[in-house]
């Protein structure tokens, strides 16, 4: 055998690795000089990292490894050099975040206790034995109803009687450890934690039911005039202090009405919209008086209900989504149906109601997107990963999850022919137990084949992902072939694939380039001073 | 909205779904009439079984699911009908086993307790707080070594001290169960346990030095002369009570000698073969004398060595692989590097030797068929997921596991194109943890793509999965789209893409056409006496 022989085997083996990667879309882009060489300098931390902070013993991490179980491994994340530099990284647009799940939880029953109104109640008097196994139930009250009661652990508290949150918190027994265990109990409510999602709830159907109470906690917080701008007000501002320029939010607009100042649930949807336009215009102003007006484009809302509606039922919310894309047609995005695939209905329950919301979107000369959820599912031909054929068939413009997508050769080809993004929420998807880690995860898959992906968040105030840049990081960390490159066309094309349009996303692309180059500028200059960290 | 929207949309969507599985293997098939109604009987039945017995609770498994983690589910998968049915299935060949993990631990210590010259040694005396993190190195010993120590348990006992398997069984301490934990110990020492998999070692790096270590204890025991013939006997005939009627067996090949009759490591690969075709053709006599024949057509080796030697060692092997291929045609089916390509050396760091055995079998006049192990990792672009490319390169026959080939667009054309069968290992890959549950193996992904897939066991002895029919269970509960159509084309391909040749493969397919029929019939009539059960 002559090295000539070993020289052809060579070339042939380059070849075929470059035939295989030829669809992936990070493969058509030249980077400049300077973004080729920060590519190597982040592989180079990576491997670094992975085999420094990553090999080391943590007293409460049996098992560290780059990609790990998100909330074991987040201590050790956060402590990262890798970490710091994806927190800079301009992330582009957040295309799929349910608005309910947007703000840290620790904020949220902040903003809360500044309101008399809001109330809560729990099923039988607070005791340490029960106080794991219990939630509260909140909700803001009209005045006159303002209860006088002490606390929910104080002896005299009947089942369910109302307690004013400021009260709640003020008077929660010393036994239990005082406001402190009052704030603990209430986060935690609003969370999932590393043994709920790893050990008692470790099975979709337990880890569903447990992220499912999140939202029946935190509804009573939030569903609140007084508190709802502030909520949204705090999701811009910390999304764009984490490099996020633009954002399609879920709405989710099951419930007719909101609670009022007054106490009284009745704020229709119109004025939700109204908060939602008053909060974007106030901090776009606030961003422009600072001269950042290019590090947020805007915000916009997707509508969505709950897929255990009757398909009756979804006739007036679709006829609703209609009328208040009339009245702001800058703010709805698009269509979509939310919740367990695996157990409610699936989308060909509803064919009619959403063939004819096509129909009225003509009569109407409105363009209201279908973004449907669907495949977010380990199922092989069950409903809900039948349920990626026809959001397909619908036109979806993207996808949510679209999990199970992988395992479809032709609906792959679509997905990459049409341009039909998927919103990959890697977290998300191992919290709530689809993956076990990040290196199971089917992204690989997607982005060989050339499908066009936004990396998000889906639920960061639940899971402790805020902000895009864990997301970022277990991907970066989770693939050999996955680099700086490859980031930075996931940014891009979460703007690219964004329902804003000709002008506004040519705005919104180029402000992102504009901080692209500027973010590689300043880590090739970080970096110069910290070679010999990594060496 | 009318009617004939809906008829429209049900239309493209049956086409759609119609070609999303077009390239499918079992599409092709037209079952006969008898197949089609036990492949409904046998969905009813799965379907029944997953909202009965898998949504009971049992004491000692915290959530039950069918494809669940096999050493928890095991268990309850033995109490279904499924299993019961699928026991009785003709499975095909089995190519996909490392012969020394093949075959029931506690046969194997039974048999090894009957040879005198059988010894064992531990580093320090065996106590009730070491007994569980020491393991046996068990070595049968020239007579004139045969040891008069008394036990491993015994005060006396000095490190690393042989005693003959006899006495350490027979005087095992009392006060440390006796006899009976004698045997639990060593048993426990060759297989890998829930608490292992799925707590103490559940990453990929420690289950896998687990894995290793259960071969080092039961080589001790298997290369010996009087103990080889015997535990092939076992392996082919638990086999074919299983319903495999063909196999191809990997050997390691990396020591040069067995330990022969008189204690001495002398005794070369060519006799190892001598023994194994002797064995072979006792077993194929009696089933032919037992008007069995069809049931086991035959048994070949696929040559292998670990894949941490170095190239120049490679070469000797590779020689003497040819040289058994030239005495032994009809046994040598293949050859192969095995051991964690997470961290032994890749494919192409032996391309020099690799490309001479091609050359050098041209000279000979041979055909050995490189099937190789290749992308048994969670890598993406890792060296391990890289190994696909050489080993389709080198125009491997099949892939052993090819876990990751799913990442490959252009890889997976390949295999489908010209036919490389993927040896799938669903209870390996869970239990070695690169997936957490059949769930979410990439099977479906493989089956869908009409890439030919040969179920198979890897290494039973250690995971308890014996034969065949536990990996097929776990397949047809993970998926709604495989039914017994699956299972039969999955059965008939793994002859199909065996190393069998024209004659013998149109007998063995032939044979197995016979046994399915029969299987199909007895089915349906045991069935009908049974079906007050499903309903």
């Amino acid at each position: 055998m002559m090295a000539s022989d070993v020289a052809a085997y060579k070339e042939a083996r380059a070849a075929l690795i470059d035939e295989d990667r030829s669809f992936r879309r990070d493969r058509h882009s030249i980077p400049s000089s300077d973004e080729a060489k920060a590519d190597r300098l982040v592989r180079e931390i990576r491997a670094a990292e992975a085999s420094s902070i990553w090999k080391q013993e943590y007293p409460s991490i049996p098992h560290p490894f780059p990609g790990m179980e998100f909330l074991t491994g987040r201590e050790i994340i956060v402590k990262t050099q890798l970490f710091a530099i994806l927190s800079k990284m301009p992330k582009g647009a957040l295309l799929h975040a349910h608005l309910d799940a947007t703000v840290n939880a620790s904020f949220l029953l902040k903003i809360a206790l500044k309101q008399p109104a809001l109330h809560v109640r729990v099923p039988q008097r607070l005791t340490a034995s029960n106080i794991s196994s219990i939630l509260p139930h909140f909700r803001a009250l009209p005045q006159n109803e303002f209860s006088n009661a002490p606390s929910l652990t104080d002896m005299s508290y009947e089942a369910e009687t109302w307690v004013s949150l400021q009260n709640a918190r003020g008077n929660f027994d010393i036994s239990l450890g005082g406001p402190e265990e009052f704030d603990k109990w209430v986060i935690g409510s609003m969370m999932i934690n590393p043994k709920e999602a790893y050990d008692t709830h470790n099975t979709i159907a337990k880890i569903w039911e447990k992220f499912i109470s999140t939202f029946m906690v935190s509804t009573g917080l939030i569903r609140f005039a007084p508190i709802f701008p502030e909520y949204i007000r705090e999701f811009f501002k910390t999304s764009i202090e984490d490099g996020i320029s633009y954002i399609e939010a879920r709405i989710n607009f099951l419930y007719k009405h909101m609670v009022g100042i007054d106490g009284q649930e009745n704020i229709p949807h119109r004025d939700w919209l109204l908060m939602f336009d008053d909060v974007l215009k106030e901090v776009k102003a606030e961003m422009k008086a600072q001269g950042r007006e290019d590090e947020f484009i805007g915000a916009r809302i997707i509508y969505t209900t709950i897929r255990f509606i009757t398909p009756e039922e979804l006739d007036w919310y679709l006829e609703d989504c209609i009328a208040l894309k009339k009245e702001f047609p800058h703010l709805i995005a698009g269509f979509d149906l939310v919740g367990n695939e695996n157990e409610l209905k699936p989308l060909i329950d509803y064919i009619e109601p959403l063939l004819r919301f096509r129909e009225r979107q003509k009569e109407e000369g409105l363009d209201i997107p279908f973004i449907f959820h669907a495949g977010e599912t380990l199922g092989d031909g069950s409903v809900a990963d039948m349920n990626l054929y026809d959001a397909i068939l619908l036109g979806t413009k993207r996808i949510g999850h679209g999990y199970s997508l992988v395992k479809h050769p032709k609906l792959i080809d679509t997905c990459r022919e049409k341009g039909i993004a998927l919103e990959v929420c890697p977290i998300s998807n191992e919290i709530l137990r689809l993956t076990s880690s990040t290196l199971m995860h089917p992204l690989p898959i997607l982005l060989n084949n050339g499908v066009p992906v936004a990396l998000c968040s889906d639920d960061p105030a639940v899971f402790g992902n805020m902000g895009l840049t864990f997301d970022f990081f277990q991907v970066l960390v989770s693939s050999e072939i996955t680099g700086l490159s490859t980031l930075s066309k996931l940014a891009r094309d979460s703007l690219e694939h964004s329902t804003l349009d000709g002008e506004e996303k040519r705005r919104a692309i180029t402000a992102w380039e504009k901080q692209w180059a500027k973010f590689i500028e300043e880590f090739l200059r970080e970096h110069d001073r910290s070679t010999c960290l990594v060496a």
